[in-house]
């Protein structure tokens, strides 16, 4: 076996990235919409579709879910890199992330947060239940109404033309190679 | 934008995919060891160091988790890519998945389910709650030890030597390029 060197238990977490990165778009009660960037989020059932994310409790997108229960979740590409990571590292409290990042507000089509126009897929979800966990909460949303950009997803993605963004740790991306490798049992 | 296909809220979970997979390792009472492959998986806490998997009820790893409250979380690479689908389409119940896929199991530091050798890296962890979440139960851990190849990570993976799976759908995966995109706020 490779030599192994212990990872402190506060740096562990970045054993289980690169993880999947995706732009989640909220909305306080009086309509000002937001943008949280999270690596932190899985499906987590099949019937009904339920999906979770982390958030800290002292994020603002936090209280705007708590508030409104809803959410959608927008799927990003390298092309907005950028802009994914100025919405992870700022705050809503203070900054008007989609008039600062020029990214475009469009109506979901069943919850009040906008969908992201430059992402190729967006689920839109209603909060089905939220556990305390450590210095997180865990905010299990049911899946609603979900689309993607025709060219980019027919039951699986397609690598070449939707080039997703993997959060790697800090300041840190990559993305995947469009070679699908298909195994057999 | 691109015109936007509906998808079935069925698939609507592959929306989150290429989802970063790993092999599991649990234990039962007697002493059995298992592996189960998870895509749904992610951190949840940074202090304490928290990470969730969903695992449906009928699982046998289900199972033992409830049973002995201890499981590792294993991060397989390319290499390994057929044991990988192999431990997540048969059961525990009438297969030894270690025999019969030549894994080899090594006793772990602090928790009595073997890690498996032919991984990079490793996550001991002792169930600190459990959720049940539609048709999913969501397995909270905490990280009690973790270690890494040497070579493949200090602080991050090097995507060089670490080249690991990332579930598209099916029996589709694809893994990372290993070029960083590094952006700045």
């Amino acid at each position: 076996m490779s030599e192994k060197n212990r990872v402190s238990l506060s740096m562990a977490y970045r054993l289980l990235h690169p993880m999947h990165t995706v732009l989640v778009s909220c909305i306080s009660k009086n309509g000002k919409p937001n943008i949280i960037t999270l690596a932190w989020v899985m499906p987590v059932s099949a019937n009904p579709p339920l999906v979770a994310v982390s958030i800290a409790p002292k994020r603002y997108s936090h209280s705007l879910i708590e508030e409104t229960g809803e959410f959608v979740i927008n799927i990003p590409t390298i092309d907005i890199l950028k802009e994914t990571l100025f919405c992870g590292r700022v705050s809503g409290i203070d900054h008007d992330k989609f008039k600062e990042t020029e990214l475009t507000p469009l109506p979901a089509k069943k919850v009040k947060p906008p969908v992201i126009r430059e992402c190729v897929a967006h689920l839109e979800c209603k909060l089905h239940k939220q556990f305390t966990v450590g210095d997180h909460t865990i905010f299990v949303g049911e899946i609603v109404e979900a689309y993607a950009n025709k060219e980019a997803f027919t039951e699986k993605y397609d690598l070449e033309r939707a080039r997703m963004i993997f959060h790697l740790g800090g300041n840190d991306f990559a993305t995947l190679k469009p070679k699908v490798f298909t195994a057999e049992v």
